[in-house]
């Protein structure tokens, strides 16, 4: 353990994202087996001095900045976590990849597709590793269930619905996430955006989508709630949705899935369970903590339950194992590209529920982004 | 009980609706307190003349016919309940009523609204009383919801969601349900008008739908399931589903209210249960069997839970009670406009699926209808 | 259906047995397949002339009486069915079978061992049907669960645990179920009974009791609730428990089996469910009304789930083939041993109770008891 | 956070809990608020000096021996963790009181009651703070139970039944955890222990047991599940009962009260959760993660939900805040004196196995016992 070589981590935003990336990294630093490089808090930034100040210290980091720019100059910064508000995902994040760093980015990765590509391209010139924080792709039931729908336990995906409801959206104090030119959507990127990478990530690419959005709330220039019907994959259809004004909803993010002989379900809310229908039957329950789990060597006996802040832990430990050249970021870990992707499916959403016409996905690359840019 | 007066049913249909109705009609003379008529099971039509035959014997009908003209011919017959396939919905129907009968009929009452529509229209005219059997209307979970949605128990209703989904749409074999020219639609009109009525009864009109449709099964050529944005009441949004290829869902009709104040969840597998989240807590388990909840005075203490085919005692109850004066068929039944009205969202999912473009929902009155026929 | 030949029943108890017996009559004569014998109504009895001839015209009875003497004496009455107070089981069920009438009897059997080995006593000698009316072995996933076990999935059994619990015996009324004389005992006779006979039925033989009893409400001279560690079948252990004072709980007939490889689990308020547990997976939720599983070819297709009151079909229908020589009583049926093998191990919980001691049990047969009583 | 006083802390093992309470540690310095010490990982000890040695480096320990004694004669070591197998329970930790450290341990305190009252007269005596590390009574749903029923939500209380019930009890490896010799008991002291503790914790005393064990493995010289009818509290019945040998249940540690005005229901596979009955109503499932709910304040917003190893966090820094005077280690913590009236209920359970007769408990103190030694 003590043998790894350390990788400087430097760090925006240090509230609610900043507080679950700290654990997670001290937590991979006492794993067994040990991530393939240690990671050193070496300087969290925020631009409240005296807070970020009390963060650092609390969360155990080196030092602790006022202005993102010195963790993009500081040396030893080897790798740059982006958690702040959406508004300074873009310049901090392409900033710290131009000047050599690895880069994860909390997600949305951009407030707009536009926004978002144009992260992804920047980034992707530089050559250093990045990921996108879409961290329930790194629940061991979220794995699982990839790996059995890529297994075929399912045979054809035909469904899936998916939708994440929580009920503190009534909140009227005037955050960024309730306003447009900061969050850049409401319920949709901050929520929606999670369901959207999922679908990709479990069932294949976002085709269509026929949408709705609504505002409820006085002094909200974002949408409360999203809902649309989606082609996706090779041929499945079915919904999305998200709002964060449905009361008792806590955190449930649920999704089912649907094939020809097989279907999965799956709640946020009992994040350690993945319902499991084969050939007919009614739904079994899986507690994803056996030894042959995805995860779960690195944790405790079955039936010993993980928490939402575990994704943090597997999601960096993925990212540190990528920059260590052990594995790639994809297809597990969300890539900028996926980013970009799940940005556009969201102004899809949006333009979709503006005109009210059905929105076909056209997914830049950059390759053609290249020529296109050609003389 | 013996004192009642009796009321002369004739019923097209003899297999799976037939059946429940039967026995559901048998189920209401022997209940405390009596329905306000008392059913006598007087003639059964269909047309394999020994099998309907076999099953009124079963049933205890008087007589069986093979053809449907004898029950509208039969001045024994006072109430004609058509349970027949969707194709024979339309003729049966308005003949009955143009005899001076009452009339039932299943759904979905017409293959398209048009067809529906001119039911309506045609029966309406006759002055008989009519009902369109969305049975689900009358399950004591669905009618206490409408309750506490009507006493404003959730507040301003924001969001629903509902999705019917079955498994058994693998099906080869080529049965009317998965013809268009009898069936109308396939998923869409088989259960998706149940959630459809459900929507409305419980938060009233559909405004818009922005949906899709797909046909996975060769030979199908109707829909195997559908998916739909839409906006309701005034002001919700959410979205409606159907599919009869969800592996492990045997029935359930599942839908959810959010409103400012709290939500609703109901799965027709669990159906006497409502789930009631209020005030921010979780959600709180009802089993809808105490003495104050609807329909239990006729059954059994608090826990001794019913089936799905009690909703068809309650149902024919409270046509039987319209028929007798002392109720009106709405709100809690669906009526012949409700039939139409379920049509015409139906028929909406389908354009909205074939344009690719949002369809606005606008519903006829028979009013309008005459000053426009009116030369 | 109409060639089949009638059975006249006539019945003791016109309330709550009363209700769910006459209705489940009425349903098997319009089932298909139709039961061997098809019941006839015959006269129903109570001690209020006035309420027993309302209830026998509501449930469509040809007469009433006030005394049960009179079913007694009846030439049309070939089965007599006692869904009286406990007080009232033994001297009319006995009289009846001596006056050639196939018995069946509500649990529990007697208000005592001692009275209901001499009720199957003198039944037996008389050559009639005779069935104790432990009504939940006729639920399909009881019945599907007994099969399971016969065939081995669970492996050698080692745990029964069941509890029944309801929430309603607060009740200041000084009804027969809360006095001594009356009913025996109290929650433990009431509901624990059934607990006590689904234990038998399931893994086997109860061997030794180990118990509490406890009451808390003043006026009841019965227990309220008990409590016992159980040695079962052939050497498992666990526990059985019966209260009518959970609050919450309606009507929670709940338990479960393990055996060395898999496990089953229950409860009466999702009685249309069996959880499974093979092969060390986690459980499984079987809907039990798929065609192959007990019962349901009587009824509808998959989903459409049944209610408290279709176990009196079913056991009814058990009981007219044991009558009509399709099938024996026993092993599905109880049959007044079984009645009486519950009541000896709820006297050995009484005893245990009071003694603070273990209680081995010793059932008596008729043979052994002939032998002692032989000069 | 910086200027926190630092605690030394040693612990013994490094298995299981060892790398359980070795997170905790870690994490408790990295929450807000900070607990009022900060843990300082001192030192490891382990038999096997390699694998200790690994432990030490990967959970962040600045060194390991290999001999509990060198962590008693440490003067750096403040604190003694004792996670050892349970016949190391005794000697170390009485070892490391008398040597002025504070003392926690972990269950069954003793392998007897004799042995648990020695460990709590011996380190009672040098007066340092001394816990039972009962983990469960520092679920946040745990604690909200205790506080509801100290609240009188629930009313008078009648009626406790927990079970533990785990599925990895046919291994046949000869662990520490099947021999007498060093387990003292079998599923009873293993995992029954937290039942008997908690409904000690939440309902009361426990003042008689009527019970049965089994053991069903070959190789097994301890129970391998034990079953028994319970008085407790002020009047109330119910059932304990533990095993390891039930299929489909991973780490089930499931509990209900019943009181005269509510209940509430647990389970330890869904460990966020805690079920409420009040006034008859069903029950509402709590997810125990809102602002104003134990221990929430540390962690994250409502809905994202907890794991097992919290609890540790919770306890350590129960404990932490005992050493720095901040609280008392009862009665939200267990005493040692809590160790031993736990392994007492152990020992009547085993008695009464053994006896067949009902056991009630007696509960030796300190006081009493200084008097009987004296001449």
């Amino acid at each position: 353990m003590n043998d790894r070589r350390p990788i400087g981590v430097g760090m925006l935003g240090y509230r609610f994202m900043g507080k679950a990336h700290s654990y997670a990294f001290r937590a991979l630093a006492h794993l067994i087996p040990p991530p393939p490089l240690l990671p050193r808090l070496v300087a969290l930034a925020g631009r409240d001095s005296a807070a970020v100040a009390a963060a650092a210290a609390a969360y155990g980091w080196e030092r602790s900045v006022s202005d993102w720019r010195d963790l993009v100059a500081d040396p030893e910064v080897e790798l740059f976590d982006n958690g702040g508000p959406n508004d300074v995902h873009a310049e901090p994040t392409i900033a710290a990849a131009e000047a050599g760093k690895h880069v994860v980015c909390e997600k949305p990765l951009g407030r707009s597709a536009e926004e978002a590509y144009e992260i992804w391209r920047r980034v992707e010139q530089t050559g250093v590793v990045h990921m996108c924080a879409f961290n329930y792709r790194f629940l061991p039931a979220v794995r699982l269930a990839r790996t059995l729908i890529e297994d075929g336990a399912l045979g054809e995906i035909r469904h899936f619905r998916g939708r994440y409801l929580q009920e503190w959206g009534e909140d009227p104090r005037p955050t960024w996430r309730f306003r447009r030119e900061q969050a850049g959507s409401g319920a949709l990127g901050d929520i929606g955006s999670h369901v959207i990478d999922l679908a990709r990530y479990l069932v294949g690419e976002i085709r269509s989508v026929s949408a709705l959005t609504a505002t409820f709330v006085a002094g909200h220039d974002v949408d409360d709630a999203f809902a649309a019907a989606v082609e996706l994959g090779t041929g499945a259809v079915g919904t999305l949705e998200a709002s964060r004004l449905a009361p008792g909803r806590k955190n449930s993010l649920a999704w089912e899935v649907n094939g020809t002989s097989g279907s999965l379900a799956f709640d946020l809310e009992h994040l350690n369970e993945l319902r499991l229908s084969e050939g007919g039957g009614g739904f079994r329950t899986i507690l994803v903590t056996e030894p042959e789990h995805p995860f779960t060597e690195w944790w405790w006996p079955p039936g010993h339950v993980l928490a939402w802040e575990h994704t943090f832990v597997h999601e960096l430990e993925h990212l540190i194992g990528a920059i260590a050249g052990r594995n790639e970021v994809g297809p597990h870990g969300a890539t900028f590209e996926d980013g970009y992707r799940a940005a556009s499916v969201c102004d899809a959403v949006l333009a979709s529920a503006e005109s009210g016409a059905r929105v076909e996905l056209e997914y830049r690359g950059l390759d053609e982004d290249r020529r296109s840019r050609e003389p």
